[in-house]
């Protein structure tokens, strides 16, 4: 992807990730922590408790989910040691985002409406449907990498569609996380006359922003190639291959 | 990616994006037509023209941008002829969805509050951001692609950077349209009293799962090698290179 030499054109897009990273959590605190009357209850009726697991939702969403599920896809770039301690540390990883998105998910069922009242929106539904696919996937992962007698073959078809479904998954979690922010300031700017250009508004739609750089520079760093003179296969990793013209078109230099 | 064997591996796939790609388009267009009066204006005051323009919103976002900009990135996988040919007409595609973008965009600078006024949620936020990079990418691939004189080296690099960005690009304009739908059914719901499970939040969430299964199918159709046994290297696109050992233990029996 535009490398020019060894495994330093990774560094950048590393820095750059963890970069984006703080902003997201830097964001998503500032916004939990300063501007906290927006998760108390609408209703007088509700519990006490429904302003904290109000509050806990997005930070163990953003940060608890998302950015460490960013983080383990990161792991296999930049750690050094074995294949199989990068294994391990990357399931660690994966396995504690799915706790916290668990977890983030659970808090909403404390809030007035239960458990089912809780599924009406997309927001909702697309969250379900990545917390499953994130669930099974980790679950796949975690006997397929672990099963040392499987043939390599079916290793390495599996590998394949673990990383695919694993970006996808990923970015299916960012697009859930910009319509959970849209639907909170919408409520908000509806229900409470939260003003369009106040400073939270312009704070929760910096965050949805700096999300979609997050991903792109995380699934960048994830398909770029590490080492760019090791092997050419590596380099035509996200090149077409629309016909036999094209194909040798692409790599008569090779 | 799991294929089994000849160029027949995408036939299924590119069966199940237009399927999706169908379904995307009869849940848009029965929102817009069975449930039209969701796109009434708020206020008496507003002009008649506002319900058309605001009806056509979905519809040129939805049909015109996503779809027949998902169709471009599908030429490469299917249309015949020379290399040259599938470039013009994935251009072209390309070029009627900015067209279709531009318009649908244009279509909400109609409403009560005209062209700065519409611009303070993230859903605007995130579109302005797409269709940028949209019409950027489009400009930089016209130029790039019908420049002959350029040295193969450099476009071999153009041309992994327009893969990736065009597939970013294409995953935050379905992020934003789930922003849309999400912003559109909030309001409706709390401004207008629309119930949560009745059959209109029903149509619209269905519309953004299907958009999240579209954009999975042909994001894994235009990553997807076509020929199974033509290329090693094909094989290997989404394969991690995270160390030498990994790699030679991923390529060892290749």
């Amino acid at each position: 992807m535009g490398g020019s030499g060894s495994s330093t054109t990774l560094l950048p897009l590393l820095f750059l990730a963890r970069l984006s990273g703080l902003l997201v959590a830097g964001l998503v605190l500032f916004w939990a922590l300063a501007f906290n009357t927006s998760f108390l209850p609408h209703s007088a009726t509700a519990s006490n408790d429904y302003f904290v697991y109000s509050v806990l939702h997005p930070l163990f969403m953003v940060i608890g989910f998302i950015l460490i599920s960013g983080e383990a896809i990161l792991v296999h770039r930049w750690f050094p040691g074995s294949t199989s301690l990068k294994k391990s540390v990357h399931l660690c990883l994966q396995g504690v985002a799915l706790a916290s998105g668990i977890f983030g998910i659970w808090t909403k069922f404390h809030g007035e409406r239960g458990i089912v009242g809780n599924f009406y929106s997309l927001h909702s539904w697309m969250g379900l449907l990545c917390m499953s696919l994130f669930g099974v996937q980790w679950m796949m992962g975690f006997m397929s990498f672990w099963h040392r007698g499987v043939v390599r073959r079916v290793r390495r078809k599996v590998l394949a569609w673990d990383v695919f479904v694993g970006l996808y998954t990923y970015g299916l979690a960012v697009a859930t996380a910009e319509t959970g922010l849209l639907e909170k300031v919408t409520l908000l700017q509806t229900k409470r006359n939260l003003c369009k250009r106040c400073m939270e508004s312009i704070v929760v739609n910096g965050l949805g922003l700096a999300l979609v750089l997050l991903s792109g520079i995380v699934i960048l760093a994830a398909i770029s190639p590490k080492y760019h003179h090791h092997h050419q296969a590596l380099k035509t990793k996200l090149l077409y291959s629309s016909s036999d013209r094209d194909t040798k078109e692409h790599f008569s230099s090779t």
